[in-house]
């Protein structure tokens, strides 16, 4: 914990490091092809985070394409950098991606290989120098991978890799004093380190996250399948999870909360379409259900209960995958507005509806929501699309009938929107914003004006 | 004051709008060409900040070029997405530059007209809505311009303008809470600043700038010239001045220092080419070079004396262009480390020369230094500069044998580099990476799969 | 005459020519702002062309915006290059768009101004030494504004300007053979051109354009407005020209013909808003009807008659707006597909009807179309807009309710798609792709590595 | 050799292509990184063309790592468009990349591997249909490589492969008649094919390269080696060969010479370091020294016999690496100019020398050659540099101590430069700009504004 270990900012300016981490990622994507391989990290993340093995399974998928991604000449190709003429002969003016040289990453629970691996990867491939932290609890993936790593070529005194608890590695962070800091996980600690670190840092917080039916109903079955699994998937531990549910009054008759009740009966314990959760227990969630049930009109809509028949340990909690509507009306009331919007993570979610003239509310309520992460739109009209975009905020943001606001892959930014301390994850913008800064190099080679004479001062 | 006044995510998301401030931009760069208006704006920057007529004219110039730029669709261009196939029919994913919304800009005296026009500007451009406070000594500079911008086309509800002291911009500052604040002016204040917005910042502090000479000696007299400009004009009152400069040794009996003393010598307060220091007395100038003398080694080479025959207030500083030589080991030493690195904002530099074996020294100490605005590295030697540049992280980073650490104009990036939080001014990179942040919107439309099934949950 | 006059391929790698066209354009565009100018090169324009005032003032309009767009530093900005990481220290590959040297531009009578004041700019901007050549009918528009950009500082030497006929220019591009000649006319010439120039060629003919009506019908007056002026504006002498319309089943109860026959009847000769037709004389247009409405089940749907009470001399054409039907089916035929197909310069277009059913049969014709300018979809269905585009490659393509075949402004490219000699006109895109090539160039300066030694032959 | 088997324009539009292209190039690249595939196609091209181990080798490695470069989502990305808003709310305009839909490409001899690879990848990733014809001497190479992308997933409908002798080809190009043909050979067919197709190419024919020699004279070891490699590896059959060497006056006293000649006196036929002449007789390339060795102060520097010991048939050639010195005063002569300057495509290259004055004509030969494919320029005088870039045009120029003409990887552009339908290869920016068009499709899909009102004509 020397802040020495951090301190080499002339790391890795050599043009060859940028052409071994594009053979790294292809050797590295190659092996996590291997079924044997995937199969391993799958069950691994299984093993620390309580998700089922399709949902395991993906991550590992989003990782293998990654490294695919930066095989090659990928790697060198994201420090492309641009030149433009200057005043006179031989001035040019040059705009680099130049890394920030020591960095720390800290990352959460729920994606033990994804989110450490691409973030990782993306500091090491703009030149910086990572020391990486996961939580400890399921940091055991990170500790495999690293190792494959280390095999597929990645050179050992490239990354660092700390095991510790959030207490110990705000002081050392606070020693170290990194250049920049990304830190993914709860909005608390994040407001926290962004002073500590007087804003050297990316994040990647939580959010209470929205999907909004438009006027237009269609393929109503399609649509609850994919409010099921952005609500229930993973048990609601997702930080694109589905929080809250605005539907316009045309859904009222198209049968869409029933089908979602049918669907969340579906899920069980057995493979963990429904399991444990982490950070709230049972108690607590059973609790702001109370709570919300007491607002005039609010009304459980399914679940609510406890699991049966398991042997969860009561630090952590099991509720039935859960819906609770609240009308749009005592939403927006200063009173409950910060009650509706609290972020349980779990396998919970608000429901509301709106009508026709109403939508204005439906915007204020997301707008004063403080984090704007992913949001959905469900909807194929065009004009109905292009007003509630225009008047929003939120960073991943899917439109469309077949609009989810969980599943981000690797090919496309994932991050909020809206803060200057906003992070992104895995595509070659998020990259370069995330992971270097810009730096300017103006060559003024000369030569001087054939009579050049001295002028006066200014 | 009031924080409303600040909170209006939704504005300006009308395309109609990028094309209003292309032609705001066109008629103010064409009124600021007009003869009459560029003098009275020169002259008005005058009247507030100590500087020559030309020096007060490179502002209007660069502001007046900087509206040329953004004429027409420039504005629009700035606007410009990108977007890439998704993973089946109907999906497509569009990567936006987004406006926070809500923001505030906060600049300096030493640039009554350029930072914060361009500023303004370039947050309009992309669609916030900005609150500008500029430094309340020279403030009516701006609140000129704003009056031709209006006049131009300008609506006046469009940007809020304040006039108060640090103190109360500070809480109106937390209290309004915009999403993000530009700081221009010194490293105290944009810490605190950056610990009190929890990081929602963008910052340009001052630097301690830094030339290095090469071991290639040519061009004595245009080098001696690009020094003395580059240290002591605006009275060394520029973020950019050069604060120190490493000379080779092949320079010693180039008579460089020799010609740098007759230059600093033509210099006179009658056409402000030398003049007041707005934040630093005389006193603790002169309190400053006798410490500094007192290191082993250490001897002034010209200057050092109060300036004479002048109405100057005691509370501002008034003293020759000087220049202080200390033997680089010296410099390196940990107890002087700190007071010969100390950022004087006023006509001071200091000088030390290096063997060819000692560049790891000199590229010691400009690492150590903590931040890191321009720098100047003076040679034509590829192999020199190849090393130099890829061993130090500063900003804009000058190098040729014209390299100059001051005098960015328009048309390339000025800011520093290796801090997340840096913020750059001008060009269309700068505009969009200070004032817009990623939003990332999937369009799926579908249709659906012609025989779409429900899957099992996952 | 002498080819020699083209021959200078080392023309302008100065640096400082970036900065000068800048200036250049901002002066010009502010000129033509002026409301005698913009007036005074409008009525000149109607003196050779015959079209409407506002169709004439909207060249000038386009021309002002363009010349604004390339203000400043944005013609510098438009010589940006790029560069990427080498294999070893001191490597590094620049790619960037470099100028042809010697070229010529062609142009053609219906737009005397803004045809050939942007391709001559762009070649200007980006290097290039052009030779220009306007129909000689029209000639005098370009004259003039030549006179206008020397006094905003063009040099004389840079650009020359030919009067003469195709024949004799032919002959001239023969014997100088420039690296790249820009033409913008017939179909015919453009492929004869092609052939003689062996490639060196960039090539926006006439195109026989169409509009599909979607199955959502809305808006119709809209639409019907906007079909007359597309159709009919400019005498239908544009190469964005309305040719054919197909209409989607839906629309026929909508009365769309019936308001179009209306607004065809408002136009007059007195403003020129139908005017004489300057490459097809009224017989050859009557007896392209006639032949038309032997075909089984075609129909005049209104004009058709030649303009009565006029001077228009015999070699030039005079009919009324006229609208011929001819159903899908016949259309599609082979012997009626070329006659329906068939490019008519002037007040002249094709309506058809389609089933929900025969949508391919609609891009069946449409993809046999030989030339591919521009197209419209009027639509704001999704999915129809979706498939529609998926199967079409016309290049300039308006899709939406208000969607239009012509007026299209500088801010966006024009131009055909799906041939490796199209150009485009006016956008930094167009610019550059028309204008300049690729030229990559790899530093590898060293130094070698420590302990070199002389490897085997290969 | 039915033309329909081109016309397929809609080809390719789904999404999904472009993740399945990414995958095959995955697979692809793993299975050519196997070492026993990799060997089997080093062979392979060894056997029918005459190349050493390592030549054929580099073949092999360029294409597996080209096949890394586009794993992934590398093709979706080359698919990126982007976007601008419009002038009012609901307008957007689009530019995309578009497929041209039927293209054929037709290739040489030498390269009988790389050169169809990457071009039909990058034809494929671009969403074109191909069909490929590579010389029949060497088809076995490619028709091999065929079936491992067959294995790897490529649909057998989505490229054809034709075997044909050239004049056959010629027939079916002009009756099938393709929308862009790539063409990749000798200058003489490049430009038959360019008028016989009306300029629907794009072409990168043999070159006339040269290298230039700097006044500053170092590392000469390695400059000689270079020299080597460039002008004899593959026997000098390399579009990219060194074909004529101009000295500055200062390499003189330097070696140079006789270095190259001992390095020319290391090549064997027993490993192909020098060997068959596929299209030049051993007579005709004796003839053609002869006739140089006519000029006044011409003479053979080493080389002119052919080689001994050999069952090479007569219709090819055999000749030892060879290097005659012409004078560059005789060199610039006219009834010279044309014998020094023709190509042969063989072991053999032109030397010649400069004085510091004669700059200018060095600049005049290089000009006048007809081709401008590769160059370098030895030197790291950064104002030599500058001065000679400024005034030269070809394709890939390499410049400093360590510049070459020949072994252009796959991570930076190679092809010719100042002609319009010049192609490039491999790069991103290669398979954009030879492999699709640009396509415009701007929404306007409203509202109208709120009280629209029908306009007059105009």
């Amino acid at each position: 914990m020397e802040s020495d270990s951090l301190r080499s900012p002339k790391f890795m300016r050599q043009t060859l490091r940028y052409v071994t981490y594009g053979d790294i990622s292809a050797k590295a994507a190659n092996m996590l092809a291997q079924p044997e391989v995937s199969d391993f990290f799958t069950r691994l993340i299984q093993r620390v985070s309580p998700k089922s093995y399709n949902q395991a399974l993906a991550e590992v998928t989003v990782s293998q394409k990654f490294l695919e991604n930066f095989s090659g000449d990928q790697v060198r190709f994201l420090a492309r950098s641009f030149a433009v003429p200057g005043n006179h002969l031989g001035q040019q003016s040059h705009g680099y991606r130049w890394p920030y040289g020591p960095v720390a990453i800290v990352t959460p629970f729920n994606f033990p290989l994804e989110i450490p691996l691409l973030q990782l990867m993306g500091a090491l491939y703009m030149g910086n120098k990572p020391i990486l932290k996961v939580d400890s609890k399921v940091s055991i993936v990170m500790e495999q991978m690293l190792r494959l790593l280390h095999e597929c070529g990645l050179p050992k005194e490239d990354a660092d890799f700390i095991n510790t608890d959030g207490i110990t590695m705000n002081r050392f962070l606070l020693k170290a004093n990194p250049q920049m800091t990304l830190f993914t996980g709860s909005s608390r600690v994040a407001e926290k380190l962004a002073a500590d670190l007087k804003g050297r840092v990316k994040l990647e917080d939580a959010g209470f996250d929205w999907k909004i039916l438009g006027p237009d109903v269609q393929e109503v079955d399609y649509v609850a399948w994919v409010c099921d699994q952005d609500a229930y998937a993973c048990s609601g531990q997702k930080c694109s999870a589905q929080s809250i549910l605005f539907m316009h009054e045309n859904w009222a008759s198209s049968g869409l909360i029933s089908k979602m009740k049918d669907l969340a009966g579906r899920r069980k314990l057995e493979d963990l379409t429904i399991g444990p959760v982490l950070t709230v227990t049972t108690e607590t969630m059973r609790e702001h259900i109370e709570k919300l049930l007491e607002i005039p009109g609010a009304k459980l809509l399914f679940g609510g209960e406890p699991l049966e028949n398991h042997s969860i340990p009561k630090v952590y909690g099991a509720l039935q995958p859960t819906a609770v509507f609240v009308p749009i009306r005592e939403i927006l009331k200063d009173y409950n507005f910060e009650l509706v919007t609290r972020e349980i993570f779990g396998p919970f979610q608000i429901i509301t509806d709106y009508k026709q003239d109403e939508l204005q509310m439906v915007l204020d309520a997301c707008e004063r929501m403080h984090a704007h992460l992913t949001a959905a739109l469900v909807s194929n009209d065009p004009l109905f699309l292009q007003d509630v975009l225009g008047r929003s905020v939120n960073g991943t943001t899917y439109v469309g009938i077949r609009a989810r606001t969980t599943g981000a892959p690797q090919n496309h930014w994932f991050g909020p929107a809206g803060d200057p301390r906003g992070a992104g994850i895995g595509t070659p913008e998020a990259i370069k914003l995330v992971w270097s800064c810009h730096r300017e190099i103006i060559f003024d080679i000369g030569p001087l004006p054939t009579h050049w004479e001295l002028p006066p001062p200014t």
